[in-house]
């Protein structure tokens, strides 16, 4: 199998290696997985993502989703290859057995999430919004809502979306404006339009489970006044039978820069009197249930972001090994032969920046992933809650850090190529255009800069954020004897300390001008992340330098390569976000003082 | 009229505040101008471009050329808009009068070649490469040549192209195949294969004049061996109507990314024999000449990046003073009003380093520009070469800081505008597109960035290069006396500092060690790139400064604006590049050393 999609060697590295991923098969709920069985899943999906999703990826950005007398059409291989997805079962991976899933541990079912994601992102997506709304029923659906909807999910009839945005109020949902109407016998009746709802009508499922916010009569003001509804395309039977179209009606299709395999559409709910809907769980709940597919999606956006990269990287490595052209600088002689593009230091430079931003954007993503297996199922309640905490801190870093860099990662993949690679004859520039949609959706950066300054770093009086920098710190002392590992302790120490006095410094400042003080907080989580990356990278160093020493099963330039790169990481890339700590500790006023007549 | 594609304020105090270029109406060769005529030029220039370059650029991105039967297919919008160009002489606006032009400024040209790009940098790019074209022919072509092909070219009834890429060379022009046998009547018998030729091929024009970099049988290999041809589609008779088709074919369209509207080919010169075609001045001097219309065609792409930067950035504005979202942080009631996008800080900033980065761009650009005048132009050989030398030391900064931040400022436009931004419904997502390409073609990034460190730096023992600091320094001494000024003073001062005496280390190791003190080249671009565009926004502040105090002709807030983005620019972007000055200084070998087999 030939595929461009991952390097199973650093897969592999980071799951058993740096993460020991293989210490959740004594959880009691994974006892009877091994190794062998995780193995077996995430080579199911690299093969089912190379051989079923990629090779249709770029046909379905040329030949994107239609609206055609009434109906979306998509082209056929979308629904055969969410077919082969369904019968394989991977999209109930992380499901209990006893409904039908393979209950997988998250770290796992991510990484195959990853890697179908990595083949072609527009057509998970279909997946993955569906995998996620039915998560989201089974948390808070009472269970004739379990079974009637959320069990055909998993098996993957029906598909799901997630029905927020409307068109005057953005992410602003304090705003929305859709209503829901008591009908007297236990449902609603849903009325509203909502725009950039993804995958919102198509034919490539019986059925579709649209989750949709909206406001009872009674509700109060604001984001506290916010219910959530299952809003079905066809009304479900109580044998499970489909029953008549529901009042939801597509308005419109949206024509995107990239992702143009995913649907992306305008819906109105209730034009011929009120679609039917029902309630999840209690009424103003809907926000806090929502945050529950949220998070989750913002764990997705990140390794979706991260595994565009990761491809755009490995193409671009591949040419870059394959393409000659140009002469080292000491070569005088116009006819010796071309050298490969890879023995450039500038290439070797954007590959290596490819590298760092794209295996380390992957192993903040699997970490997280190993958080969500600890804080449901580790031992002890200690355990569990410094899990949680820390996912909900790191929740707005694992969704824009790979959003953001290895979006840039894509870009330098574009830039190895040259002038092929902005051509649509090459697929980096698909990547690219796919992965600019990832600052924007699931709360852009500003949102997640105001997430992280403003609620998550203070959150139980910052008892979480010292959690994070208690485990920095330990993996700085695990590492302090090595001498391998002492000029990148040196780097990240540093950057720790710079991170705490500018964090202690708005914190203090948020009391006095808490305006003024999460002004930045975008540059903030700018520091915060690649400090969290940092930390990452010297993590991976550290398995690295275990694998050299011990002849681990890799081969010892694949570990060498790891600490070339946490070095790059701390030595090129750290430094630059970090350039701001005096704007920062000064909760500097500029962009606040700038008059709007003054641009 | 109604356009986005220039705040008017900011142009004419570019030109005539900060840079001054009513002085050039002294020069002999302007002495029939006035700040009126000039005035009327870009006025004129703006004019078309909004009213006719701008509402087809979504068409032609949506409707790119097709091939179709034998020819190129381009929507009829692009040469009615090519027609009206011509029609109002603004394809010569800087020829002399005696050939037809209108015979203004550099500084002026490129103004009103700026604001049509802004408009339509795909369609404008068919003028563009003419212009170019042409200018090459008057500089190094026989008078015969000058009136048979260039004189049609200014006329806009011939169209002009750039021939010098092949499939297997990319950049590296030292191993074009392409060949040229005397005929033995003067002419010569042109064969070989180029790719990514921009308007290789189209109805637009009576005929196309190629400009084909080719290798003569006695030549000396490598780039010391090309010559340069006149290839035209058609051949002129010595009466100047068209003869027979010439040996050229279209082996195909190339689908771009973006900047779709100009099409770009695959050409197959000679397959029936070999086409006819002229050699320009002298054997083996191709490359030195085609330099003359590289340099021009990079200050082209550094000013036409800087105006899809500019154009993204007053959408933006636009946008975010329009678009009512979210509340104030300290407003508690959900039932308040909304608020314009712009009163969010984060959208401030936002709109803040896109302003910095293209009013910046464009007063390098201008910059640039008023340079080409001086060095034709000024009144002594001393100030002749200065300039001459200067643009020469910044033309690789001219072409890649916007093509780098102005890129930046487009993806900063798409996230204002939030899930909008990404969909083609607004424009743009379009503009990000275009202006990717620019990084790319004429030179990528790592070539700018050996030319500057590897050649331009040390041209005539660092003359220029002293040069320069002693300009900023001037600059520096100037602004030293005024309090609003301190601040930025101090930073770009401290900043000047850095970059020199990374420069110093740099070129001491260079005679040590080339390779490894060219490695970071690129970085080292950054820095150096940084440092002259604060130097461009200090010598914005001091001349807005100037206006506020003694009243100029613009509104004070915009004169206040000015300050408040030199100060942002200085204390937000620059400090990032100039992190990286200790990796710099010592040389740093990361890059270099990361061996192969370790990716």
């Amino acid at each position: 199998m030939s595929q461009k999609i991952i390097n199973t060697d650093d897969l592999a590295f980071l799951l058993y290696e740096m993460l020991d991923i293989e210490r959740f098969t004594q959880f009691p709920r994974y006892a009877d997985h091994s190794r062998d069985t995780f193995d077996a899943a995430i080579e199911l999906a690299l093969k089912v993502g190379a051989e079923t999703f990629a090779p249709h990826n770029h046909l379905c950005d040329a030949d994107e989703p239609r609206f055609e007398n009434g109906k979306v059409v998509i082209r056929k291989e979308v629904s055969e290859a969410l077919a082969v997805l369904r019968e394989t079962g991977l999209m109930a991976a992380s499901q209990d057995y006893e409904r039908g899933g393979m209950q997988l541990p998250a770290a796992v079912a991510q990484t195959c999430i990853g890697l179908i994601k990595g083949a072609n992102v527009s057509t998970q997506a279909y997946a993955g919004l569906t995998i996620a709304a039915c998560n989201l029923i089974m948390a808070h659906g009472s269970d004739e809502y379990k079974q009637r909807f959320a069990e055909p999910m998993m098996a993957g009839r029906f598909f799901g979306t997630m029905c927020l945005t409307e068109p005057h109020a953005g992410s602003s949902l304090a705003d929305i404006k859709s209503r829901a109407v008591p009908a007297g016998d236990g449902s609603y009746r849903i009325s509203g339009n909502k725009i950039f709802i993804s995958a919102g009508d198509h034919e490539l499922s019986e059925n579709i489970v649209h989750l949709v916010l909206a406001k009872l009569p009674d509700a109060p003001p604001g984001v506290k006044g916010i219910s959530l509804f299952i809003v079905p395309k066809f009304l479900v039977n109580e044998d499970g039978s489909l029953g008549e179209r529901n009042d939801v009606q597509l308005a419109g299709l949206i024509h995107k820069m990239g992702y143009r395999g995913t649907t992306s559409t305008m819906l109105n709910f209730g034009e011929k009197g009120g679609a039917v809907g029902y309630l999840v769980g209690e009424a103003h709940q809907g926000l806090a249930q929502m945050f529950h597919m949220m998070n989750e999606a913002r764990i997705g956006v990140g390794l979706g972001s991260v595994m565009l990269g990761y491809t755009g990287y490995l193409h671009a490595l591949e040419y870059a090994r394959e393409r000659r052209q140009g002469r080292p600088l000491k070569e005088r002689n116009p006819e010796s032969p071309m050298i490969p593009l890879i023995e450039h230091a500038d290439v070797r430079r954007m590959l290596l920046t490819q590298k760092a931003f794209v295996e380390g954007g992957l192993s903040l993503c699997l970490f997280a992933s190993t958080l969500v297996d600890e804080k449901k199922h580790a031992q002890s309640a200690q355990e569990r809650d410094d899990a949680a905490g820390l996912l909900d801190l790191l929740t707005p870093i694992v969704k824009s850090w790979p959003s953001q860099f290895c979006l840039e990662a894509n870009s330098l993949a574009i830039q190895v190529h040259g002038g092929y690679g902005y051509t649509r004859e090459y697929p980096v520039e698909q990547f690219y255009r796919d992965n600019r949609l990832n600052p924007i959706h699931e709360g852009a950066h500003g949102i997640q800069g105001q997430d992280l300054l403003g609620r998550k770093v203070s959150m139980k009086d910052g008892q979480y954020y010292q959690g994070l920098l208690k485990r920095i710190r330990q993996t700085l002392a695990d590492c302090a004897g090595e001498a391998e590992l002492k000029t990148s302790c040196g780097l990240l120490g540093a950057a720790l300390e710079t991170l705490t006095g500018v964090t202690d410094a708005l914190q203090s400042m948020r009391k006095e001008d808490p305006e003024r003080a999460l002004a930045n907080a975008y540059l903030y989580m700018e520091c915060f992340g690649h400090v969290v990356v940092g930390w990452m990278w010297l993590r991976q160093a550290q398995a690295a330098l275990r694998g050299l020493k011990q002849g681990g099963e890799r081969p010892q330039a694949f570990y060498q390569g790891k600490l070339n790169t946490c070095e790059y990481f701390l030595r090129y890339e750290l430094p630059k976000p970090l350039a701001l700590a005096e704007v920062l500790r000064n909760a500097d006023r500029t962009t606040l003082d700038m008059p709007e007549e003054c641009f």
